[in-house]
């Protein structure tokens, strides 16, 4: 049973906000912004479903989930989704479909790890190149592979994300195909992580899912949750590959989601059949968000990177990597800090500054990485957060200011 | 990874009633009812809540649903109180955070021994007493953990199911507490799964939960599937008990929640809080289905008990479990039917009747026990359910008494 990093911190972060202080909320990864008028409609509308419906979701959104993959040139069939309520439980059906050990990235997002041990199996983690996160480095894949199995682990699959959280960066193409060929060589099942993909601050940016490169063998999980901001209303897809192992894969996960959640709740599915149709309103809303999401990442970056830290310009989602290291022996002699929990731990306590520490995503617990989340900072109510969207010039409203005013004085502080 | 003989047997009758054909829908567990209207305004007016919120669930849900127990006498804080997309993730988190092999009723749900075995554990059938059903039967509970600890199984749970599927029977009290004061002699977790506990068809009947009489050991799950038609939202709670065991239990659920799949939907958790502060419409609602519920049940108990079935005349819910073993020569020589998976298939094949086999609730391959839910009787449209649960004489109306004629005419044609 691994105990959850993230689970008690966030928790502790949340209590400390309940509790009435301020906290600058940089440690959650919720897109902080409010639903679109068109689905609350919709969710309204098919409040009355209430049949289960079968395991893979309804029809209509197995459909539209279809749709939206071949717009982006991968032919998919109504066959080929699964609906889950979120793509975490879905990441969960797909680890176990496949069984085995399970080569991460690293650093990469809590629960990938999580899910691995609790699935009675361990992690592989391969070190990421920095500013590729998401894809294990293919330079190095080979050799931690065949370490592996030389010492008798059965490694199975990989999961790559794209773009990546924590650290906001997108891969480059090669080094996607580099790792999605020698999954192949090394029959690996990939778990392609694409519930970033809509919001590439660069939506001119060529994006190569590993699908692309390996559809036999790629499993994408995704989801509304940071798009559309629907993550408290649980609903994620995936796509298993048009393949005899794609079948089988399939057949697997309708049984663990049959078993473990039946479906996703019906009037969400019906309301996400509608979004992923992308209707012109959604398009636009998401196009609003990612502008959002790429001003204040970029910022907050810009303002870690003039502190003194080490940090890759984010290439999409609303994350950033920061590497403290640089202050390594200041921090150890003033606050006697020498992890990263014990650096996220300080940022909470002395200056109610909500991170997590790298630790949690598989990094080095000596390491002095953070991972920050931009997202909560648009607003405290769906007044502010829908202002924010609505700014051409967010980095001016009055509480967002203010957040970074404060973000600055704190690692001003914190480093000299 | 167990093969999931519900889900195929429903995806079965699914694709016969989507081709058009007329199925006697026997098959499939849901509640076959409208949603109350004052739920869909609720979830209409929580549309725009997108945050993950607590993983244990939101404070208004939590202390809702701690009012539920506590009104049955059952103190609860809302502290003890974890919800989940449905009950049966929650089952699955309790069997998990447990750990070990787990004490099954024979029979029992599809799900609990296939959540087991997918937790790498093995269920141990006991038997239950014909009448008594979702209870180990406590004459030969402790020859059955005995003998199992002997041969080195770690047995750690015990699930009840009050009352029961598949048999729609509710155990006496005094079956109850011998298993409970067994469940502590051996240190059992006992999860105790009352989801159709508002459903038991004799309101004035006392009703013993195991948390009455080992409070110290009993996680309840339920949830609003059953008594208010929710399935399809999916929704669930669970109760963990007010002890040491009960803290170390709820840490690794949420633990387990948060890595699986973090919170049920919050527009859900928002109208489910308003249900479980039973108000009267809601409270009078559950009233006049639980009052549906026994009348068809009954009735097909009935026709089973007339076609000479041997049928236990059920408590509560929408099952009964019937055994055709007083034709087992018969159904040999005349159909070749030699199991209850043939005699399923027969009833599916030849006379469009859907039921499942007593074999996938954990009896006996030979055994020919039927699990037959009642539930989708009540008409195929929410104009015809909304009906059936207004009528003072629900087996009078043209569609309910033209199935109950059909299943008449198949059981003669079936047993002569």
């Amino acid at each position: 049973m691994p105990v959850s990093a993230t689970l008690a911190v966030n928790e502790a972060i949340r209590a400390k906000r309940e509790s009435g202080k301020y906290v600058l909320p940089l440690g959650f990864g919720e897109a902080g912004l409010p639903v679109h008028r068109s689905l609350t409609d919709r969710l309204s509308r098919y409040a009355g479903r209430n049949g289960y419906g079968s395991v893979a979701g309804v029809p209509q959104l197995r459909e539209a989930a279809a749709g939206y993959w071949s717009r982006r040139d991968l032919r998919t069939e109504p066959s080929q989704v699964i609906a889950g309520p979120g793509s975490k439980p879905l990441l969960y059906a797909a680890l176990m479909a496949v069984g085995g050990d399970v080569v991460l990235p690293q650093p990469s997002w809590v629960s990938y790890g999580a899910q691995v041990e609790m699935l009675g199996a361990t992690p592989l983690y391969v070190p990421t190149i920095p500013g590729d996160g998401g894809v294990p480095d293919p330079q190095r894949l080979k050799d931690y592979l065949d370490h592996a199995r030389t010492i008798g682990r059965d490694v199975r699959a990989m999961v790559m994300t794209l773009p990546d959280n924590p650290t906001g960066t997108l891969a480059a193409p090669e080094i996607i195909h580099r790792a999605c060929d020698i999954a192949r060589e090394y029959d690996l099942v990939i778990i392609a992580d694409e519930i970033y993909r809509d919001l590439v601050f660069d939506a001119g940016r060529a994006y190569v899912s590993p699908a692309d490169i390996a559809p036999e063998r790629t499993i994408i999980t995704t989801g509304l949750s940071k798009s559309l901001a629907l993550g408290g209303w649980r609903i994620g897809v995936a796509r298993v590959p048009d393949s005899a192992l794609g079948d089988e894969l399939r057949e697997r996960m309708l049984t663990i989601a049959s078993e473990i959640w039946s479906s996703p709740s019906a009037p969400v599915q019906h309301a996400a059949a509608y979004a992923y149709t992308e209707p012109a309103e959604l398009r636009d809303h998401i196009a609003d968000s990612r502008r959002l999401h790429a001003t204040v990442a970029r910022a907050v970056a810009g303002h870690f990177g003039a502190a003194g830290a080490e940090v890759a310009v984010p290439d999409g989602g609303f994350y950033l990597y920061p590497d403290l290291a640089p202050y390594r022996s200041h921090l150890e002699a003033k606050w006697s800090v020498k992890t990263g929990a014990d650096l996220s731990e300080l940022l909470l306590d002395r200056y109610a500054v909500g991170v997590l520490p790298g630790s949690a995503f598989g990094d080095g617990i000596k390491e002095l990485k953070l991972r920050v989340a931009t997202s909560q900072l648009y607003g405290q109510t769906d007044a502010q957060r829908e202002a924010a969207l609505r700014s051409a010039y967010p980095l001016m409203l009055p509480w967002i200011a203010k957040a970074l005013d404060r973000l600055d004085e704190v690692l001003k502080d914190l480093t000299r």
